[in-house]
């Protein structure tokens, strides 16, 4: 018996924004850097996105992994000529998307609370500890769910651990979320159920997604938060057309 | 009937060395931004110090927050007269805090094993996620642990959600730890159980520990890993004189 039994919400660009104050801190940050060196010279540029690259495999997700990536990259690209103010200048812009307001996408809150009322809830982000918690707190939807749930990585491995804890098979199990590569394809991979919200801006490192045809009835895609309710219906239904053999 | 069920474990400094890095690095800070102020002079010295105490506050705990901070901290004090290479020098500083190798304390593999044989064993950490999922990997630990959770603040409000998600009342746990203030008064005053185990060295911000003389007889002191499970036997004896009104 497999009906879907859990729903999974990511946070950033699911719930409330977030990518866009790390576009712009990036770009303020390209800002600075090409006073130094000239940015329209590809090479450079690409030097720059791949010291950045190296640095987070060290210092993780996240703003303030983000911020330190930003110091390492702009030191290492002006051959250390970058002065200490426009260092200063870069932890500034960590702080700024630290301190970010946390405005809810339209018609989330109501998205979710509807979901919840017939289902437990799980929030299951990625990045910084101190800073998820933070925008779960700010965001005044903590009450909605049963478990708050911030991991280093949405990967098979985390999502497994997780439904382990909460005695729920994959097949179970639906997630909702802006992410391909995060939110919906390690779910589906493991035989459960996704509801992909597209957001306006995605983040480069997280464009290449590996979702096959064949996982395509677990997906439904959505433009608004307003149908992600009768979009899981419909995935409740073909998990039970998937049981009664009628799929 | 509270009889002990579930133990919980502290990661740094109880499982392996930790403080003497981060102490290191901040060392390493200080002669740094000595040779721009007098560090001697005991005002600009507690300055520095507030001023990364304010950014902790922002940042949150762990090596990349206390990088940023220690940024922060060195630019306002010298007053932006500090060098980029400085800067660059600070930032790593941090990379070598997070990439610091990890090394159990002596006998504390063999005291989590026996533990683990008879109970549910389960490691409680503080700090960035990230860093803390590497210590775990690289520690070798992992396997005994029934579950790692990663929390941004030991207090009251996590222990209860943790002992609330395995259905354990407070009256049935028991911590260890190194930290007084961390690992065994918030979960002493729920009615807990703590095994203390100090470490040679403790962070300037955890030193204050609020542990009143009537939860005495909930914790016991030993000075080495060794002694660990027997402390835990001796805790298990006075649960169970409790609930038969021995005690």
């Amino acid at each position: 018996m497999h009906m879907i039994q859990l729903i999974g919400f990511d946070g950033d660009d699911t719930l409330w924004h977030s990518e866009g104050y790390y576009q712009s801190a990036h770009a303020e940050f390209e800002s600075i850097v090409g006073r130094y060196v000239d940015l329209a010279d590809a090479r450079l540029h690409e030097r720059l996105l791949e010291t950045e690259r190296a640095s987070i495999r060290l210092f993780g997700y996240g703003a303030k992994g983000m911020t330190l990536s930003m110091l390492e990259a702009a030191f290492a690209v002006t051959g250390g000529r970058i002065a200490a103010d426009d260092m200063h200048r870069i932890v500034g812009l960590g702080k700024q998307v630290m301190a970010h307001p946390v405005e809810l996408l339209p018609g989330i809150r109501d998205a979710v609370a509807a979901i919840a009322h017939h289902y437990p809830v799980v929030l299951v982000t990625k990045g910084d500890l101190f800073h998820q918690e933070a925008k779960v707190a700010a965001s005044g939807l903590a009450d909605l769910f049963r478990r708050i749930e911030i991991v280093s990585e949405k990967d098979a491995r985390s999502y497994t651990r997780l439904l382990l804890e909460f005695g729920v098979e994959p097949e179970s199990f639906a997630m909702v979320g802006n992410s391909l590569r995060s939110d919906i394809e390690p779910v589906v991979r493991l035989g459960g159920w996704g509801i992909h919200v597209p957001y306006h801006v995605t983040w480069a490192h997280e464009l290449d997604n590996g979702l096959q045809p064949e996982h395509d009835r677990q997906v439904i895609r959505v433009d608004a938060a307003a149908s992600i309710p009768k979009a899981l219906a419909a995935l409740q239904s073909r998990a039970q057309a998937r049981i009664t053999g009628r799929d």
